[in-house]
């Protein structure tokens, strides 16, 4: 008998494991609730991704392909786990909906990514309350859908202000981490929207910006020398409505000066939390979470995938907020613990 | 015959690349132009790690006696690649020195780190000029050996600025991107500096803070509220001397004013560049550079560690600035490639 692995989450880092695992040798069974592959990305239909501007269809594409066309791995869409136990090294794990089976694993990796943090929740934003108050994720609906038009009217913006660190890096909210990638986020979504609106001011309300490492140039560089985008140091307190416009208040951190800004459009970098997913597998599969929610990683540094349970491992934004190429990756370092996990209760 | 892959580095990712390859059924040889494994941790003698203060000895006993006990790699250390040649995939490699041998390699992962920014080449930072101004990488040779004192008088640090972007996000030094882990680096060594100076006033002289992810708690908001570090944002134009003492001159952006800032001990956060291995082994197994010199990731969001040449992987810094636990994920993730691309090449 082959031996099983679940791997629970179809977004990039689950695909990924999905599809490595097999390929080292596993029977890989699949398991998504949604009722589509691609988590994060297909749900918010990502055209252009961060940070080299490569196709998100094209992307998810060999993903899920590649798992559709494995005869080893089985996937289960718009199905959860309802239940788990564990005896041996061997976890039994009934599942839901449509394909209510009861399946055993000898490993299983957690790969059940984020959500996005909702404005609504912090009253400052006006977010749900003006219309042309949008998140991030809901601008990436809007290249993906069509031109950019003010919620509110239809117009085109001539005016575009980005949020940075919503959700994030807040107290007050109860999220203190960073979210990792929304500053380089904003600057590629700065960079495609100067392709459609030429003379619209875009600026950029940070506190700082972390587009770290190589995204200096491709993102933040680029975004200022290139597509004439503005940053400005400074906290939003609040935003208000005058005229059918949103109205940014805050202090420009820099100039040392409180301002009063309307904007045709506002869009709010909301940050990352663990998803509803991810707090419910580490219940059922009792793994411990660190102080966030997100899935604790019990190794550090010595590697990325390995929780505090053995034989249960996790990769992407289960872990921590992460860029899609460092989920990708984690798919790989999981399904390589896995290997390792399973090799070494065979020889000794 | 089994397969045989070269890995040419033996940082944390050649060390984690070596064994990830031997355990998927390779014969490895590790190539290390140096007379001793573990990169950068070993050279600069890393007590306690970013991000999760644990320890840099024990990290690399771990990933070295790994090496060591395994029987599938062969291990060349103070050796350099000579010569290489390539007909039918095969990959010819001449090696230097003591080994003066000639082997034969399917693939190959290039994991040839960095080197650090010498600030000597940048006049303002009065390196190599006032004793008391060191690098991060010599406070760290500082930790490992013994009290921190000032260079200058052996006496007890009263104040002790930290300059950040030595080298990075620095035009005028041909820099522009940012390095990615000096933020964070920082302020661990904050934290660790007030254990033994309980007394000192200690500064950060930021452009921003890129303390991202869950690094913001645990090191940004820690070196703040548990250690009492000041963070001040702030261009230094120059590090003169007074009195025996190093005095920063800069503007503190924030609060719009010149200062002349004396300190004690000032320790300038040098970037990455890209080693002088790198650009040799690039060229001698032509693979393309990035703009700054570093190896080009060539399938960028779907695969960390391609690189254009078919055969020739890369893994860790070689690819650009990389934080400890990144640079051992991608030793895991090359060594997939590796796996990938000679399956293929075999079933095919």
């Amino acid at each position: 008998m082959s031996t099983s692995v679940m791997v629970i989450g179809a977004g990039p880092a689950g695909l990924q494991a999905a599809s490595t695992l097999s390929h080292l040798g596993f029977d890989v069974t699949l398991v998504e609730q949604q009722d589509y592959l691609g988590g994060a990305v297909a749900r918010h239909q990502y055209q252009v991704l961060m940070p080299d501007f490569s196709s998100g269809p094209e992307l998810l594409s060999r993903l899920i392909e590649r798992v559709d066309n494995d005869s080893h791995i089985t996937v289960y869409t718009g199905t959860q786990v309802e239940e788990v136990s564990e005896s041996h090294d061997i976890f039994t794990i009934k599942l839901s909906g449509a394909n209510q089976k009861t399946l055993q694993s000898q490993a299983v990796v957690l790969a059940t990514g984020f959500d996005h943090f909702n404005p609504a929740r912090d009253g400052k934003y006006g977010y749900g309350l003006f219309p042309d108050v949008i998140t991030g994720a809901e601008l990436e609906e809007m290249f993906a859908k069509g031109p950019i038009r003010r919620p509110s009217n239809g117009e085109i913006p001539q005016s575009v202000a980005f949020i940075y660190c919503v959700g994030s890096r807040d107290r007050q909210v109860g999220n203190t981490y960073c979210s990792r990638v929304c500053c380089a986020v904003s600057a590629k979504q700065a960079i495609e929207l100067r392709e459609q609106l030429p003379k619209a001011r875009i600026s950029m309300f940070y506190m700082d910006v972390r587009t770290y490492g190589l995204w200096e140039d491709t993102l933040y560089w680029r975004s200022q020398e290139e597509a004439g985008v503005v940053y400005v140091k400074g906290r939003i307190a609040e935003v208000t409505e005058q005229h059918g416009r949103p109205v940014l208040k805050g202090e420009d951190t820099l100039v040392r000066g409180p301002f009063e800004w309307p904007f045709d459009l506002v869009v709010l970098a909301a940050g990352m939390e663990p998803s509803g997913g991810t707090r419910e597998m580490a219940d059922k599969f009792q793994v411990s979470l660190e102080s966030h929610g997100f899935i604790k990683q019990a190794g550090a540094i010595h590697n990325a995938s390995l929780t505090d349970h053995p034989g249960v491992f996790v990769a992407g934004a289960a872990s921590g907020p992460k860029a899609i190429e460092d989920s990708i990756s984690e798919g790989d370092v999981a399904s390589l613990a896995v290997f390792e996990y399973l090799k070494a209760k065979v020889t000794l």
